[in-house]
């Protein structure tokens, strides 16, 4: 059960850039499993990866392409992560690649491979082979509604945002889609989103407005704390409406509105999360730096305890608190710190807040979407995580997933 | 339901150590809730607390009195942990030391006070006073197994440890008990463990063998990440036995034997976690550090995608593995990695071990107590951490606790 998410309407053409979708057969039965992007001739392409040692295959090869070639193609398939997979998996990752390469007569090189689905099982690349003519013969600039649905795996809504952005030389499109549901999901791996946009950008700032981007959207959201050997996310600059953006306001404006556009597909898939029935903003503010207001997020949105209190609408302020006192931060002063929900102030001075009353918190716990404001009162700096509640149906898909 | 855990039959009575316990309506009706020790006149006294900054009221006036008074008795109370109380939490603390100080005509910095129970409720201080009268004509030494009772908090069952170590100087006892039902309670905060033994041991050498002990045992349990607000170790040392213990091979004897008390104790704890089904032994070996071994143990052992699999049974060998992955290990190869479950290889050079089969792995994950070997292949370090898994119980037990 979503929380709040509808699928988008329309996603909106990104001119030079066209897809395509077909049903390879891959794991699932009567749907497109296997997207194809062509970013065109001239776009730069700027991408991030898991920082999970245990990469999968794909994310090596696609490292290694990026590093030494001109990628143009973007290969991607659900039902299957060929993670887990040792030198067969990469030798198949290779593959798929290679066999593009020849339909498209191009370089291996020039093609980018994503996987996400079950771990550890062999990628059938015969069945990616076969479906490969099928696929060039479709691309169409109009591809992107049907490549969000191609690229779910346990997923329940279609995730996809569209944004016209005002430049100084012109309106330039971003359209991005993205899946995942869960930061690992059961053996689902995991987490994709592939972004483009018309404009002219250089590959380096283009590479720098992604991860900044990513910095507070993929980054700063949290289903259980596990990160895929798979993630990966992709930003495709065409170029093809001819305005270019030069580093400064232009520069900023789009990097603004990635940002924007990331941090709604991000927190898409907090909504979408395994068996979320909450979705819930952690605030962590009046920070000395935002190291420690990072980590204070991440101790209150990791934790079970205050999880499985969100799942049962328990104003249970003792377990923040305790989260807030484990998370490692130098000096604390626990007496200083201030914690309120959607506008109730819960805790001040180490202890209830005065005024305070179980009726309102009862009330600020009741609501689907909470923000949770934690304010140490110690500096400037301030972070923001995004997360859901943990509830049965969390333990139910992770623990049946595979039986 | 506690995984294979059964109550002490018998604790053994520690020479110069007396126990009494009484039902003194805190919280709980029908029992008793509330605990005095009295280490004798000569004791030496090591005590190891939370490192939760939002450490309870009672934890920072039993370090006071550790830093300037000379303790001797102990207070104990369950139900109610008089944490998040503020600065009235604190005089209620001081109170009650107050209180008994008057009763036996000694000094309020002679007694350590120590609670557990529901966070965020005023400690009834006049419940706790009323009662020391009884408490204090009850004292006798054969208290051990009353006392282990009169701890518990949501405990399904009794944890009590009794041993006999034989020094050059003759026989000492060990007797310890504690209580805990997952690293945070609900809102039951949390752990406690009051040890005793007759061996005549320097203060400072008893502080050494306590901490060594805690490290390899408490320390390396988690249920569900949470670090109480409370948790407190003790280790009286009465000298009645008149057996010295100076540092060399009689201080590693009683120090193993410690270690291996606590241990008993800290593996009671999760074998009585919330909702657990599972006891689990997490083994990272040849680490290059015990750093680097301790992180990849916690990442596995913390994971809810590992202990959702562990609940169902299911081998699902990518979710240890990509846990081990994300751990944050520099430079770590993932193909040198290995995994055993009980005896079955799992895992070899970053793939499915040759000759695994799934028959067998099922079988491995069948058990009640698993033992999962990570190899890393990279040094010579390990290191042992405790845990239990993840079921629709945990969920119930923390979502419907305050309800």
């Amino acid at each position: 059960m979503a929380v709040a998410l509808k699928a988008p309407t329309h996603l909106a053409p990104v001119p030079g850039v066209r897809l395509s979708t077909c049903a390879a057969g891959i794991r699932y039965r009567g749907r497109d499993d296997l997207l194809l992007i062509d970013a065109g001739p001239d776009a730069a392409i700027a991408a991030l990866f898991t920082r999970n040692a245990f990469c999968a295959a794909p994310v090596q090869v696609a490292r290694e392409h990026l590093a030494t070639g001109s990628p143009r193609w973007l290969l991607i398939n659900a039902g299957n992560a060929n993670a887990g997979t040792g030198t067969l998996g990469l030798d198949a990752a290779r593959a798929t690649c290679a066999a593009l390469g020849r339909t498209l007569d191009v370089p291996a090189q020039s093609v980018l491979p994503f996987s996400t689905g079950v771990i550890g099982e062999p990628l059938p690349v015969e069945r990616i082979e076969a479906a490969l003519p099928t696929l060039v013969a479709r691309l169409d600039a109009d591809g992107w509604m049907a490549a969000a649905r191609a690229i779910m795996t346990t997923d329940t809504v279609v995730k996809g945002v569209s944004q016209t952005v005002a430049l100084s030389g012109g309106d330039v499109t971003l359209t991005g889609i993205a899946k995942g549901s869960g930061m690992i999901h059961p053996d689902m791996a995991t987490m994709l989103a592939f972004i483009g946009t018309d404009a002219q950008v250089d590959a380096d700032l283009l590479g720098q407005l992604l991860a900044e981007a990513v910095e507070h959207s993929f980054n700063a959201i949290t289903v259980d704390g596990d990160t895929s050997t798979n993630d990966a996310v992709v930003c495709i600059a065409s170029g093809a409406s001819g305005v270019t953006v030069p580093p400064g306001p232009d520069g900023e404006r789009l990097g603004a509105a990635l940002k924007a556009l990331c941090l709604e597909l991000a927190e898409a898939i907090v909504r979408d999360g395994e068996g979320a029935t909450k979705f819930v903003r952690v605030l962590v503010q009046a920070a000395r730096d935002r190291d420690e207001a990072r980590r204070v997020a991440e101790a209150v949105a990791l934790s079970p305890l205050v999880k499985t209190a969100l799942f049962a609408c328990d104003p249970n302020w003792g377990r923040i608190l305790a989260a807030v006192g484990r998370a490692g931060v130098d000096d604390l002063r626990i007496d200083d710190v201030g914690i309120a929900v959607n506008g109730v102030g819960i805790v001040s001075g180490g202890g209830r807040a005065p005024g305070y009353t179980e009726e309102a918190g009862q009330q600020a716990f009741d609501a689907a979407e909470l923000e949770i404001v934690i304010d140490l009162a110690r500096g400037p700096a301030e972070y923001r995580k995004y997360t859901c509640d943990f509830s049965y149906d969390y333990v139910r898909i992770n623990a049946d997933y595979r039986s």
